[in-house]
């Protein structure tokens, strides 16, 4: 019981500051963006290929556990960016997202991406102050990921399912994805899309577009 | 403060019923096996093939948040398995084990395989008893995650490398990975293998008849 109710607390505060956040974000004119995924399911490559894409001025803060390598190759595109290392914890919460977004100059910015940590689990329980919640899925991880993972799933404004480019090699059934996506998310869409070829990212592009206008 | 004292109690009363758990293990004569990876690694894969080459008698227990699908699978082997789903939590304890073992037959198996949540960060945190834990990572999720998951690779007593089928079609540095893993943990042994096609499995089996005579 104890325990319960100390998890309860926790998750209160970060609902408690999660909500100032976004009262910040609506002041500042800028649109956050919360990308979870597995690990290496592509959140970096689709950050990347969309800031390539989207023609609207980006910041971006990169969430891991250890390691820069995410913020260098976003950095490398000259755009705004502040690595979060959490030394250990499985998600991002919003107090880091507050830190974090006091070091990153919002000014101008229309569109905030958050890289959470990868992990198909944790991530889903901690509102960051986030407009949208996007899963990025990719066909390596297999078809039943919506089944086994259905509270990252039914959290999602948008399902993005990464490295189609590897259907030819991977067992994977796009019917079974999608009906288990639509099982616990009736209304998310779901872009099928390679950020190594770039084949279905205008369908991407256009809905994050449509959020930041 | 409070919050860290009771992970640490939790801890705490978790690693003395792994201990409870290793000793039963111990007293029925079965080497049990954290199998521990990012969703999608082929977990289940990797204990489907090993029941079929590795000619000991075992019995597994199969974690998930949700679904049965996995169990499914390996009683269809006619192997003994019990399906533990933890209904939202990110990993398995020790708790979950001593349960999920008074419903399986462990008698006169040798090898008992956990298959863990699948999950790069918190599992690690959590003994359940067993005599060697093995990280699943595979190619398609990236040559960095030693990199950004350094507690789950340097908590592993082997790395299993998976997918190497798909080499010809991912940007995968071998080098890179094999560096990342030992720079966190110098002598764990890195099976490179195709659960699909069967490549490399051997050296995995004679690692783990040896690990069970």
């Amino acid at each position: 019981m104890m325990k319960v109710k100390i998890v309860k607390n926790i998750l209160d505060a970060n609902d408690q500051m999660a909500l100032e956040n976004k009262k910040l974000f609506d002041e500042t004119g800028v649109v956050a963006i919360n990308i979870m995924a597995s690990p290496g399911a592509g959140k970096t490559s689709l950050i990347l290929k969309t800031i390539d894409l989207l023609g609207l001025p980006v910041a971006v803060v990169e969430g891991d556990i250890a390691s820069t390598f995410d913020a260098e190759k976003v950095g490398a595109k000259k755009v705004p960016v502040v690595q979060i290392n959490t030394g250990g914890a499985c998600h991002l919460d919003a107090a880091m997202i507050r830190k974090a977004v006091k070091r990153l100059s919002l000014k101008g910015a229309r569109v905030l991406f958050v890289e959470n940590v990868g992990n198909l689990v944790c991530p889903a329980e901690f509102k960051l102050g986030e407009s949208a919640r996007v899963v990025v899925a990719s066909v390596p991880e297999g078809d039943d990921k919506p089944y086994k993972y259905p509270g990252m799933f039914s959290a999602a404004t948008a399902v993005v399912l990464n490295k189609i480019d590897t259907l030819p090699v991977i067992d994977f059934d796009m019917r079974r994805f999608k009906k288990g996506v639509h099982a616990v998310n009736a209304g998310a869409p779901i872009f099928e899309v390679s950020c190594k070829t770039g084949q279905g990212l205008d369908s991407w592009i256009e809905w994050l577009r449509k959020l930041a206008s």
